[in-house]
C-alpha cells in the first residue's frame, strides 16, 4: 500500500526551451490506479528518483515547434510538474468547444476507451444478455455499465457502499446494484439478481467479490479483465477457487489487456463515445481535487476508496 | 471417480429397420475423457439407464436409406452397442484407403481437431515462441506438441512418468519433457527448461501442474484450455493461486472451448491433418483394447493413465 512518505516534492528551474520545443504549463493531472502497477518492478517501472508521468492536460506557454501555437490545449503523457518542456511528440491537441476539458481524461480518454474496448472488443454484448461490472461507481466501470445498457443487456453493478449501490442506478442506469460489504455471499447475491446468469462479466476488482459472479457465469461468457486493483499490493499471487475447470466446462473467454493493445483505434472509440455523451446517453462523475501539493493523497485516495468516478488534480 | 459398479451390460435383441433406416454393427468405439463430463447433472448429460453414446466407427449391414449401401464404412455418435440402427442422420461415409480406419477416431477426428484449432486458432503459435502441452504423451496433447513443431516453436511436453517424457521426445519430437512427479517444483522446473518464457500453454490438465506454467507465461501468452481432467470427478472446485491478477498483469487470453464450437472448418482442419499425416509430419499412438464387455475398463483406465495415446476398444 502506498503511502505519503513514498512521494517526494523538489523544486527546479523552469527550463528554457530549444528548438522545435514547447514550454507547457500543467492544468489538470489524471490520477490512475495503474500507475501503482508502475511502482513495482515489472513492466516498465518509473525510476526511482524520477517524476511521476501520467495524462497531463497542459497549455502552451512557449512554442518553438510549428505544429503548436501558444496558447493551445494539449494532452499527452506528460511529468506531474507544474511546467516542463517537450518536443510535441506524444501530444495531441483538444478542442475545449467538443466536450468539457477533463472530459478528454475520462470518458473521451483512457477511462472512457477501456470501458468501450472492453466491451466492443472482448465482451461483445448481445442484447438481453447479463452483464456484471465490478468497481461499478468506478471512472471505468460506470462508463462501462452505460455502454452495455446501450447495447440492449440487463446491466448489474457491485460496489462497496449503499450510497454508490443508488449512485450507479439513479445515475449511471445500472438496472440493479450489488453492496458487496452488504451481503454474506456473492455467490448468492449475484444469482439473485441474475436470474438467467451472467454472460459478460467486466472485472475491475477480482479477488473474493469476482470469485461469486464467476460461480454464476453462462455457458460461453466472455471476461475482459482491465484491473485487479485489490491485489496491485500483492507481493505473493493468493490462493482463491480454481479458474481453469469453469474454463473448459463453460468455455470462457478471459482476456487481460492494456489499452494501448488497442492504440490503432483509439479515433474510432473516441468518436463514437463523444457521439453518445453529446446525445446525452452517457454521464460520467469527477472528483477533482485542487493543487498540485495533494497529487499524493489523490493517488493514495484511489485505493482507499474516496473517489467517486475518475480522479483529477487540478493546478490552481 | 467412475468404478465398474457404474456400468451395467443390458442384452436386447437386434432391431428391425423400417424405411430409410440402417443396421449398424459397430467396428471401434472411441473412448474419451470429455464423456467424463456427461455422466454430471450438466451440459448433456448421459440418462442413467440410456446407453452410452461416443464416437464409433460402424459397418453397414442393412440398408433402407439411398445415401448408404451394405458394407460401407461410417463414423458418428452412436451408442455403445454391438448392433444398432440408425436414420443415417450425422454419419459420415470414411473411406479405408485414405488413412487408416482408426486415424478417424483420432487424429483425423475430435482429438487432432481439438489439437489444431486449440493452436491454429487460440494459441496462434509464432516462430520462436515457447508452447507448453500439458498431458503431452495422451492423443490430443501429442498432436498438439507436433502442430507447434510444425509451426516452428520450442515445444516442451508434461508428463506423469520417465517413459512417456523420453516418449515424447522420441516420436514426437518434442524439444523437452518434464516428468511432473519427478520434480519438487513445477515452476522452477518450466523455468529451467523454458528460459525464454512460455508464449502458449495448452493446458490438457488443470490443477496443479497448471500453476507452475501459469506463473512462467509471457506477456499476451494465450492458454486455450481444452479439458480439465483432474478436476472432472470433483464436486467442488478447489483452491488454488487466483489467474485473474496474472490475466491482467501479462494481458493472458485463457479460453476454454469445445470442439464443437468449430465444427463449420472441421473439413478445413481435417484436410490440413490429413496432408501432415501423409507427409509424415505427424505421428500418432493408439491403445487398442479388444472385446465390447471391455468398454467400462477401457473408460475407467482414462483416469488411471493406463492409455497411451487415443483410447479405442475394438470390437471382435
Amino acid at each position: 500500500m502506498p503511502g505519503i512518505q513514498n512521494f517526494k516534492f523538489v523544486e527546479e528551474f523552469i527550463p528554457a526551451i530549444g528548438s522545435g520545443e514547447l514550454l507547457l504549463k500543467t492544468l489538470y493531472v489524471s490520477v490512475d490506479p495503474y500507475l501503482r502497477g508502475k511502482m513495482a518492478t515489472t513492466h516498465d517501472p518509473f525510476e526511482i528518483g524520477d517524476a511521476i508521468s501520467s495524462k497531463v492536460i497542459s497549455e502552451v506557454l512557449e512554442s518553438n515547434n510549428e505544429n503548436f501555437c501558444k496558447g493551445d490545449l494539449v494532452i499527452g503523457y506528460l511529468d506531474w510538474k507544474e511546467y516542463q518542456k517537450s518536443n510535441g511528440s506524444g501530444l495531441m491537441k483538444v478542442d475545449p468547444g467538443g466536450a468539457p476539458l477533463t472530459a478528454y481524461l475520462g470518458v473521451l480518454g483512457v477511462t472512457g476507451l477501456t470501458a468501450y474496448f472492453a466491451l466492443s472488443d472482448i465482451g461483445q454484448p448481445r442484447s438481453g444478455e447479463t452483464l456484471v461490472v465490478s468497481g461499478a461507481a468506478g471512472a471505468v466501470g460506470s462508463i462501462a455499465g452505460q455502454i452495455g445498457k446501450i447495447m440492449g443487456c440487463r446491466v448489474v453493478g457491485i460496489v462497496g457502499t449503499d450510497e454508490k449501490k443508488d449512485l450507479i442506478k439513479r445515475k449511471f442506469s445500472f438496472d440493479e446494484g450489488i453492496n458487496y460489504r452488504a451481503v454474506p455471499d456473492m455467490k448468492r447475491a449475484i444469482a439473485t439478481v441474475c436470474p438467467a446468469g451472467v454472460d459478460i462479466y467486466f472485472d475491475n476488482v477480482g479477488g473474493e467479490i469476482s470469485d461469486g459472479v464467476l460461480a454464476n457465469l453462462n455457458d460461453n461468457a466472455r471476461v475482459p479483465v482491465s484491473g485487479a486493483i485489490s491485489n496491485y499490493n500483492d507481493m505473493e499471487i493468493p490462493n482463491g477457487p480454481r479458474v481453469l475447470p469453469l474454463v473448459v466446462y463453460k468455455r470462457l473467454l478471459i482476456r487481460g489487456f492494456l489499452i494501448a493493445d488497442f492504440a490503432s483505434r483509439f479515433d474510432e472509440g473516441r468518436k463514437q463515445l463523444l457521439t453518445w455523451l453529446n446525445e446525452g446517453k452517457i454521464t460520467y462523475s469527477e472528483t477533482i481535487i485542487n493543487g498540485f501539493d495533494n497529487l499524493p493523497q489523490a493517488f493514495i485516495g484511489l485505493f482507499e476508496g474516496r473517489n467517486e468516478g475518475k480522479m483529477i488534480v487540478r493546478l490552481l
